[in-house]
Protein backbone atom coordinates (compact mmCIF):
# COMPACT_ATOMS: atom_id res chain seq x y z
CA UNK A 1 0.00 0.00 0.00
CA UNK A 2 1.07 3.52 -0.91
CA UNK A 3 0.06 7.03 0.73
CA UNK A 4 0.37 9.14 -2.51
CA UNK A 5 -0.33 12.65 -1.53
CA UNK A 6 -2.82 14.81 0.89
CA UNK A 7 -6.08 14.51 -1.29
CA UNK A 8 -7.52 17.07 0.47
CA UNK A 9 -8.13 19.05 4.28
CA UNK A 10 -12.00 19.15 4.85
CA UNK A 11 -13.04 22.37 6.86
CA UNK A 12 -16.34 22.53 8.58
CA UNK A 13 -18.05 26.38 8.08
CA UNK A 14 -21.56 28.20 8.46
CA UNK A 15 -21.20 29.25 4.86
CA UNK A 16 -19.05 27.84 2.07
CA UNK A 17 -19.78 30.82 0.11
CA UNK A 18 -18.40 33.06 2.73
CA UNK A 19 -15.76 31.14 3.50
CA UNK A 20 -14.61 30.50 -0.32
CA UNK A 21 -13.83 34.42 -0.04
CA UNK A 22 -10.36 33.75 1.25
CA UNK A 23 -9.19 31.18 -0.88
CA UNK A 24 -10.66 32.61 -4.42
CA UNK A 25 -10.25 36.36 -3.31
CA UNK A 26 -7.39 36.52 -1.36
CA UNK A 27 -5.56 33.51 -2.11
CA UNK A 28 -6.02 33.25 -5.56
CA UNK A 29 -6.96 29.79 -5.49
CA UNK A 30 -9.61 28.10 -8.12
CA UNK A 31 -13.33 26.92 -6.68
CA UNK A 32 -15.83 24.78 -7.58
CA UNK A 33 -18.90 24.05 -6.31
CA UNK A 34 -20.58 20.67 -5.54
CA UNK A 35 -23.83 19.80 -4.10
CA UNK A 36 -24.54 16.56 -2.55
CA UNK A 37 -28.25 16.28 -1.93
CA UNK A 38 -28.20 12.85 -0.27
CA UNK A 39 -25.30 13.66 1.81
CA UNK A 40 -27.42 17.34 2.08
CA UNK A 41 -23.74 18.92 1.82
CA UNK A 42 -23.05 21.86 -0.04
CA UNK A 43 -19.56 21.69 -0.66
CA UNK A 44 -16.87 23.95 -1.87
CA UNK A 45 -13.55 22.90 -3.85
CA UNK A 46 -10.59 25.29 -3.87
CA UNK A 47 -7.66 23.94 -5.45
CA UNK A 48 -3.95 24.37 -4.74
CA UNK A 49 -1.13 22.24 -5.85
CA UNK A 50 -1.88 18.54 -5.62
CA UNK A 51 -4.40 18.95 -2.86
CA UNK A 52 -7.51 20.50 -2.61
CA UNK A 53 -8.81 22.54 0.65
CA UNK A 54 -12.69 21.44 1.22
CA UNK A 55 -15.14 23.36 2.63
CA UNK A 56 -18.52 21.30 4.09
CA UNK A 57 -21.33 23.57 4.68
CA UNK A 58 -24.08 21.39 5.93
CA UNK A 59 -27.51 22.22 4.68
CA UNK A 60 -28.98 19.75 7.38
CA UNK A 61 -29.37 21.63 10.99
CA UNK A 62 -29.03 17.87 12.63
CA UNK A 63 -26.21 16.81 10.19
CA UNK A 64 -22.66 15.88 10.93
CA UNK A 65 -21.08 19.01 10.34
CA UNK A 66 -23.47 21.51 11.77
CA UNK A 67 -23.36 18.99 14.99
CA UNK A 68 -19.12 19.49 14.83
CA UNK A 69 -19.60 22.91 14.55
CA UNK A 70 -21.71 23.41 17.18
CA UNK A 71 -19.85 21.67 19.62
CA UNK A 72 -15.96 22.98 18.24
CA UNK A 73 -17.15 25.85 16.12
CA UNK A 74 -15.80 26.56 12.70
CA UNK A 75 -12.43 24.83 11.52
CA UNK A 76 -10.40 22.30 10.75
CA UNK A 77 -12.47 19.01 10.58
CA UNK A 78 -10.54 16.10 8.68
CA UNK A 79 -7.45 15.00 6.39
CA UNK A 80 -7.61 12.82 3.41
CA UNK A 81 -5.15 11.08 1.93
CA UNK A 82 -4.76 9.23 -1.46
CA UNK A 83 -3.81 5.72 -1.13
CA UNK A 84 -3.11 3.34 -4.28
CA UNK A 85 -5.33 0.82 -2.87
CA UNK A 86 -8.49 1.51 0.20
CA UNK A 87 -8.91 -1.99 0.94
CA UNK A 88 -5.48 -2.75 1.42
CA UNK A 89 -5.02 0.59 3.75
CA UNK A 90 -8.03 -0.38 5.64
CA UNK A 91 -6.73 -3.72 6.36
CA UNK A 92 -3.09 -2.33 7.29
CA UNK A 93 -5.22 0.10 9.58
CA UNK A 94 -7.06 -3.02 11.13
CA UNK A 95 -4.19 -5.05 12.00
CA UNK A 96 -2.71 -2.34 13.85
CA UNK A 97 -5.61 -1.67 15.69
CA UNK A 98 -7.14 1.11 14.62
CA UNK A 99 -10.81 1.03 14.16
CA UNK A 100 -12.67 1.80 11.07
CA UNK A 101 -15.29 4.06 11.53
CA UNK A 102 -16.44 3.61 7.90
CA UNK A 103 -15.76 0.46 5.26
CA UNK A 104 -14.74 1.66 1.85
CA UNK A 105 -17.79 2.61 0.00
CA UNK A 106 -18.60 5.17 -2.96
CA UNK A 107 -16.99 8.75 -2.86
CA UNK A 108 -17.22 11.74 -4.95
CA UNK A 109 -15.71 11.27 -8.43
CA UNK A 110 -15.62 7.27 -8.56
CA UNK A 111 -14.04 7.52 -5.57
CA UNK A 112 -14.03 4.67 -3.01
CA UNK A 113 -13.10 5.71 0.57
CA UNK A 114 -13.08 5.16 4.04
CA UNK A 115 -13.16 6.83 7.19
CA UNK A 116 -10.58 6.24 10.16
CA UNK A 117 -11.94 6.53 14.03
CA UNK A 118 -10.16 9.92 15.54
CA UNK A 119 -9.94 8.25 18.91
CA UNK A 120 -7.33 6.04 17.54
CA UNK A 121 -5.15 8.63 15.36
CA UNK A 122 -4.82 11.26 18.19
CA UNK A 123 -7.81 13.20 17.48
CA UNK A 124 -7.49 13.62 13.52
CA UNK A 125 -10.64 12.43 11.76
CA UNK A 126 -8.49 10.65 8.72
CA UNK A 127 -10.39 9.37 5.52
CA UNK A 128 -8.26 7.81 2.65
CA UNK A 129 -9.05 7.60 -0.58
CA UNK A 130 -8.65 5.85 -3.40
CA UNK A 131 -8.89 7.05 -7.22
CA UNK A 132 -9.15 6.02 -10.55
CA UNK A 133 -9.95 2.59 -9.61
CA UNK A 134 -9.70 0.56 -12.25
CA UNK B 1 1.18 36.89 -5.07
CA UNK B 2 0.91 32.89 -5.48
CA UNK B 3 -0.35 30.33 -3.49
CA UNK B 4 1.88 27.69 -4.39
CA UNK B 5 0.57 24.70 -2.00
CA UNK B 6 -0.08 22.75 1.05
CA UNK B 7 3.10 22.89 2.67
CA UNK B 8 2.25 21.31 5.37
CA UNK B 9 -0.83 20.42 8.27
CA UNK B 10 0.49 21.21 11.64
CA UNK B 11 -1.22 18.40 14.67
CA UNK B 12 -1.07 19.14 17.91
CA UNK B 13 -0.13 15.66 19.67
CA UNK B 14 0.81 14.88 23.33
CA UNK B 15 3.71 12.56 21.71
CA UNK B 16 5.25 13.00 18.39
CA UNK B 17 7.04 9.71 18.47
CA UNK B 18 3.66 7.94 19.69
CA UNK B 19 2.00 9.54 16.70
CA UNK B 20 4.58 9.41 14.02
CA UNK B 21 4.10 5.70 14.22
CA UNK B 22 0.40 6.02 12.56
CA UNK B 23 2.18 7.62 9.55
CA UNK B 24 5.67 5.83 9.21
CA UNK B 25 4.30 2.06 10.16
CA UNK B 26 0.53 2.34 8.70
CA UNK B 27 0.78 4.82 6.05
CA UNK B 28 4.48 4.53 4.96
CA UNK B 29 5.09 7.51 5.00
CA UNK B 30 9.50 9.20 5.26
CA UNK B 31 9.38 10.58 9.03
CA UNK B 32 12.08 13.10 9.80
CA UNK B 33 12.69 14.41 13.76
CA UNK B 34 13.84 18.04 14.47
CA UNK B 35 13.78 19.79 17.89
CA UNK B 36 13.04 23.24 18.05
CA UNK B 37 15.31 24.49 21.46
CA UNK B 38 13.66 28.13 21.51
CA UNK B 39 10.48 27.55 21.04
CA UNK B 40 10.45 24.46 23.34
CA UNK B 41 8.56 21.95 20.57
CA UNK B 42 9.77 18.36 19.30
CA UNK B 43 8.68 18.02 15.92
CA UNK B 44 8.14 14.92 13.28
CA UNK B 45 7.48 16.20 9.90
CA UNK B 46 6.19 13.31 7.52
CA UNK B 47 6.61 13.93 3.91
CA UNK B 48 3.36 12.84 2.05
CA UNK B 49 3.60 14.21 -2.13
CA UNK B 50 4.63 17.59 -1.84
CA UNK B 51 3.40 18.57 1.72
CA UNK B 52 4.15 17.71 5.05
CA UNK B 53 2.37 16.50 8.29
CA UNK B 54 4.04 18.65 11.13
CA UNK B 55 3.03 16.67 14.59
CA UNK B 56 3.81 19.26 17.30
CA UNK B 57 4.98 18.14 20.83
CA UNK B 58 5.46 20.91 23.35
CA UNK B 59 8.28 20.37 25.57
CA UNK B 60 6.89 23.15 27.54
CA UNK B 61 3.75 22.35 29.77
CA UNK B 62 2.67 26.08 29.20
CA UNK B 63 3.44 26.44 26.04
CA UNK B 64 0.80 27.37 23.22
CA UNK B 65 0.82 23.33 21.61
CA UNK B 66 0.12 22.16 24.86
CA UNK B 67 -2.34 24.95 25.57
CA UNK B 68 -4.08 23.74 22.72
CA UNK B 69 -4.37 20.32 23.27
CA UNK B 70 -6.00 21.14 27.22
CA UNK B 71 -8.21 23.23 25.52
CA UNK B 72 -8.90 21.01 22.41
CA UNK B 73 -7.80 17.78 22.89
CA UNK B 74 -5.01 16.09 20.49
CA UNK B 75 -5.90 17.54 16.64
CA UNK B 76 -5.58 19.86 14.03
CA UNK B 77 -3.85 22.45 14.54
CA UNK B 78 -3.24 24.95 11.59
CA UNK B 79 -2.76 24.56 7.86
CA UNK B 80 0.12 26.00 6.12
CA UNK B 81 0.54 27.71 2.42
CA UNK B 82 3.11 27.68 0.74
CA UNK B 83 3.12 31.59 -1.19
CA UNK B 84 5.53 33.11 -3.25
CA UNK B 85 5.97 36.27 -1.37
CA UNK B 86 4.83 36.09 2.11
CA UNK B 87 5.45 39.90 2.46
CA UNK B 88 3.05 40.60 -0.38
CA UNK B 89 0.33 37.76 0.58
CA UNK B 90 -0.07 39.68 4.56
CA UNK B 91 -0.27 42.67 2.68
CA UNK B 92 -3.82 41.19 0.41
CA UNK B 93 -4.64 39.76 3.93
CA UNK B 94 -4.67 42.81 5.78
CA UNK B 95 -6.13 44.75 2.95
CA UNK B 96 -9.14 42.21 3.09
CA UNK B 97 -9.45 42.47 6.76
CA UNK B 98 -7.88 39.58 7.80
CA UNK B 99 -5.81 40.64 11.26
CA UNK B 100 -2.15 38.88 11.21
CA UNK B 101 -1.11 37.57 14.14
CA UNK B 102 2.28 37.52 13.49
CA UNK B 103 4.07 39.96 10.97
CA UNK B 104 6.85 37.69 9.23
CA UNK B 105 9.79 36.25 10.17
CA UNK B 106 11.93 33.52 9.91
CA UNK B 107 11.14 30.00 10.32
CA UNK B 108 12.63 26.79 9.98
CA UNK B 109 15.26 26.43 7.43
CA UNK B 110 15.57 29.50 5.84
CA UNK B 111 11.44 30.15 5.13
CA UNK B 112 10.10 33.36 6.47
CA UNK B 113 6.35 32.72 8.06
CA UNK B 114 3.52 34.55 8.98
CA UNK B 115 0.17 33.67 10.87
CA UNK B 116 -3.40 34.60 9.87
CA UNK B 117 -6.02 35.03 13.12
CA UNK B 118 -7.73 31.94 12.98
CA UNK B 119 -11.07 34.50 14.37
CA UNK B 120 -10.93 35.60 10.11
CA UNK B 121 -10.58 32.73 8.62
CA UNK B 122 -13.36 30.66 10.23
CA UNK B 123 -11.51 29.10 13.01
CA UNK B 124 -8.60 27.70 10.91
CA UNK B 125 -5.13 28.90 12.35
CA UNK B 126 -3.24 29.91 8.65
CA UNK B 127 0.56 30.08 7.86
CA UNK B 128 1.74 31.49 5.40
CA UNK B 129 5.48 30.23 4.23
CA UNK B 130 7.78 31.65 1.63
CA UNK B 131 10.42 29.01 1.00
CA UNK B 132 13.71 29.92 -1.17
CA UNK B 133 14.11 34.01 -0.75
CA UNK B 134 16.40 35.28 -2.85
Amino acid sequence: MKTLKIDHVGVAVRSAEESAKLFSNVLGLEIETELLDKEKLKIIMAKVGESNIELLEDLDTQGTIAKFIEKHGEGLHHIAFEVDDVNEAVKTMKENGYRVLSEPHPGAGGTVVAFVHPKDTHGILLELVERNRH
